[in-house]
């Protein structure tokens, strides 16, 4: 053994290293650093890095390379640099870290403890300021996911609201809507808006990116319009045309909520509470007071059947009336897609077919759009109740919805995405005669993710048939649209994609459509 | 928007990236790759590597750095590289990895399902090939912390012991003995083996390194011989000697083991079934027939009262009774430290004036090993009940231990380390007159690793005074021993510690000692 080094910590100077760690904060340092004895720190461990007054905790690496970090400097990730924000070159202190103090909770929670409202307070806080590492932070999900107090969700949707921006309208009323998704060409965000602000009531919308589908509606609205706004050009927005339709990522309503959908995903974790509180501290911290939202029911969906839609139903409305917010629950027919296009160009055409009242628009997109606007409109006490539906309707006829959405489209600034469709196009034919008796959303998302959405917006898939109508053998069922994809290419993953399609034949015998 | 790439995936060339990322695979591309649209992949995701045959799944990091990773490599952290085993310049395919199956069973077990033994192995399986992300791992855990029926912690125990290493002994009696630690000072393995293998018991002992104690038996053994030996070296020395006392590190027994490990302890999990399944999969491994487990009771030791004892008593008998191993649990006074030194150097001088008899060698440590040792050497047929402890006695005080600790240390090989004492001292001296009523082993053991044992062998702590002892004012309670610390330092350090020592005056009123 050689003589050990002094004990006394002398400091580190950052440097920043070119390496995004996500939400994990990461720190490298040599293996003969000066400040630290490496050899006691495993592989991703804790440390705390200081300097005056500021603090971030980091997951710890090593390298043995000094031309990556040298002995007396310690490298942040790009993430961890950019949050301590020191700048290069600042010395700092490193020591190991102990777990953040509301881990403890978090252990209580684990054997079973309820949880008071300032530990999950503490829990979010901790959080929100990126002091949990990854295992950490799944230790505080799957704690909770298995049981969960009335109480305690409360208190969690409450903290995530609290935790980022929170919106404020000067404005008794400020409606929103919310789908739990699963189904494809489901647009009715961008029908709805534009017919609710047209009548003169706030809606405020932001809106998720596509995460695992071929298109959230930020994407497709992105075809349109810019949707890349912060906070105050959002609000400028919303005085100017009673509503707007922008990407959430920037206006930072409980980014919590952001993190812990990041561990939720990849660990397959979903359980009512979590999406509850997930969805309820959005809308709380947009200031929503009147808030519909859509539970498409069918195979595809997070929801199978009555049962499970009516007790989610319950504890949306449980949260609601302790918050403040109104809120209505109602199930829609999630059996298949909704409109003929899937992927951000295809989706945008069928929105605007449908707001210019064209002969070819999609019914369906319309109908469903009309139904969710009805109830939203109904929250204007002005409004005489049950004529809802007529009102939408009369918006979207006379053309006021369509010159609403131009002005919240010129309002946002134009687009700077290509909008043309994908060149090469391969069609997916029916093999036999009979009715269309389902349609496997499942399988054309994926089908669609693969030809490119929402990275490609001109990717997708146009629908010719829907269920319930008729076939014959050979004509198509659906067009995929793709850029530089040899037809080939196209085919093997339709074939791969098994159609999606179920047709039933005169004798009621299903059969999968393969080509 | 620009083009998009072909979706076709050209393959990338491997390069080591000089990274110690412990238990986790890390792998880094740049965001201009030609093989993935790293747009789409968040900080952290997971990707699976393939060449040929080969698989190998890591977690994704993205950098902008072409001198760290060029656009068309993928870097490899250090357990990456040499768990894939390519050369660099290797082709691979990189895809977006789904998690492992087994993660199904996890996720089923978090909402309650009770796990097959199938579904246990597989997990263990993915675990030990690495195929877990810290996040996989840590959900595992806490969806087993809660509840973990009989059947599922026999299965555990099974497929965490069939995971690496499995040793197997021609002898019908293998013994071993393990303590669940949080004693300092305790070293009645390093007595206790040349005992049991001089009478000619065979008891190949594995120990562990300290990971938040001062010393574990490995650190302390290695003041004295080489321990740092694998499977066939070890089973030599077993030939020879009948036993050894071996780093558990370089012959795997329970690999699974350390990597639950290395989530359990930064996550404070510490649950029984897990702490069972820990011990018995590795002694299973490790061929052992008849098992002591010493549990220390006192307010260091992880079990505080005799309840908690008797309660782990009987899962370890429950799952020795299954695996066919006999197990004998005792408890014994675990309220102080054992023996007079703390850390390497000082515990192996115990260790030795145990064994050679020495006038000032310490009794507790000498009556506890020479008590385990007993329990021991009545596993062999041949000796009359109830005559194990004279017979140990008998092997101690001729000599027979101490000759037989010289031929396993010859075995062994060589101690590379320094065995000198730390040169910088620092005296504890009592504040009162009084009666020594308690010893904060915590504080003692942080005050140790203050000092710098275990890096440093010759640091640590001298106790002059345990419980019972009188002491009068200003008379000396311990001596901290360390390098290159100024007295100041060590002052500090102690007085940190608040002593760690309680002192009861007459009248029977408890005050804690400082300097």
């Amino acid at each position: 053994m050689t003589r050990p080094p002094p004990p006394a910590r002398p400091s580190l100077k950052v440097v920043e290293i070119n390496l995004d760690t996500g939400r994990e904060n990461v720190v490298i340092i040599s293996r003969r650093s000066k400040a630290l004895r490496p050899e006691i720190f495993r592989g991703f461990s804790r440390v705390e890095l200081r300097r005056n007054s500021k603090m971030l905790l980091a997951t710890l690496l090593i390298t043995d390379d000094d031309a990556l970090v040298a002995p007396d400097a310690i490298g942040l990730s790009e993430p961890a640099f950019r949050r301590f924000a020191e700048p290069a070159g600042s010395l700092v202190t490193v020591t190991p870290a102990a777990s953040p103090d509301s881990l403890d909770a978090v252990r209580g929670k684990i054997h079973g403890r309820t949880l008071s409202a300032a530990e999950i307070g503490a829990i979010i806080d901790d959080l929100t300021h990126y002091r949990y590492s990854d295992m950490e932070i799944a230790a505080f999900l799957i704690s909770s996911a298995g049981f969960m107090t009335s109480d305690e969700l409360l208190a969690l949707v409450g903290a995530m609201a609290r935790a980022g921006t929170q919106l404020r309208w000067n404005d008794p009323i400020v409606v929103d809507k919310h789908c739990i998704g699963g189904i494809p060409g489901n647009r009715t965000s961008m029908v709805m808006v534009p017919i609710v602000a047209a009548h003169g009531l706030t809606i405020p919308k932001t809106s998720s990116r596509a995460i695992t589908s071929p298109a959230g509606t930020a994407d497709t609205m992105e075809v349109l319009a810019r949707v890349d706004v912060g906070v105050d050009e959002m609000k400028e927005v919303v005085a100017a045309c009673r509503g707007c339709m922008v990407w959430g990522g920037h206006v930072n309503l409980s980014p919590a909520d952001d993190i812990l959908i990041s561990v939720e995903r990849p660990l397959g974790l979903d359980t009512r509470e979590q999406m509850v509180a997930s969805i309820m501290s959005k809308k709380l911290a947009a200031g929503s007071t009147h808030l519909l939202i859509d539970l498409p029911v069918g195979p595809a969906s997070k929801l199978t059947n009555a049962m499970e839609a009516m007790r989610l139903r319950k504890l949306f409305e449980f949260v609601g009336d302790h918050f403040g917010i109104s809120v209505e629950v109602i199930t829609t027919d999630g059996r298949q897609p909704i409109g003929h296009g899937i992927g951000p160009v295809l989706e945008a055409h069928d929105v605007m077919a449908v707001l210019a009242n064209e002969a070819a628009a999609p019914a369906d997109l319309r109908e469903k759009s009309l139904r969710l606007a009805a109830h939203l409109l109904e929250y204007d006490p002005q409004l005489r109740g049950g004529s809802g539906y007529a009102r939408a309707r009369e918006l979207l006829d006379s053309g006021a919805a369509l010159k609403q959405m131009q002005k919240i489209m010129d309002a946002q600034g134009p687009s700077t995405c290509r909008s043309d469709l994908g060149t090469s196009t391969f069609d997916v034919v029916a093999s036999t005669d009979g009715t269309i008796s389902g349609i496997d959303c499942l399988q054309l998302n994926r089908l669609a993710r693969t030809a490119g959405a929402p990275i490609d917006k001109g990717a997708g898939i146009r629908l010719f048939k829907k269920i319930g109508d008729r076939v014959e053998q050979g004509e198509p069922l659906y067009r995929v649209y793709a850029f530089d994809t040899p037809e080939s290419g196209l085919a093997a993953a339709a074939a791969k994609a098994n159609s999606g399609y179920a047709i039933q034949d005169r004798q009621h015998v299903t059969c999968e459509v393969t080509r």
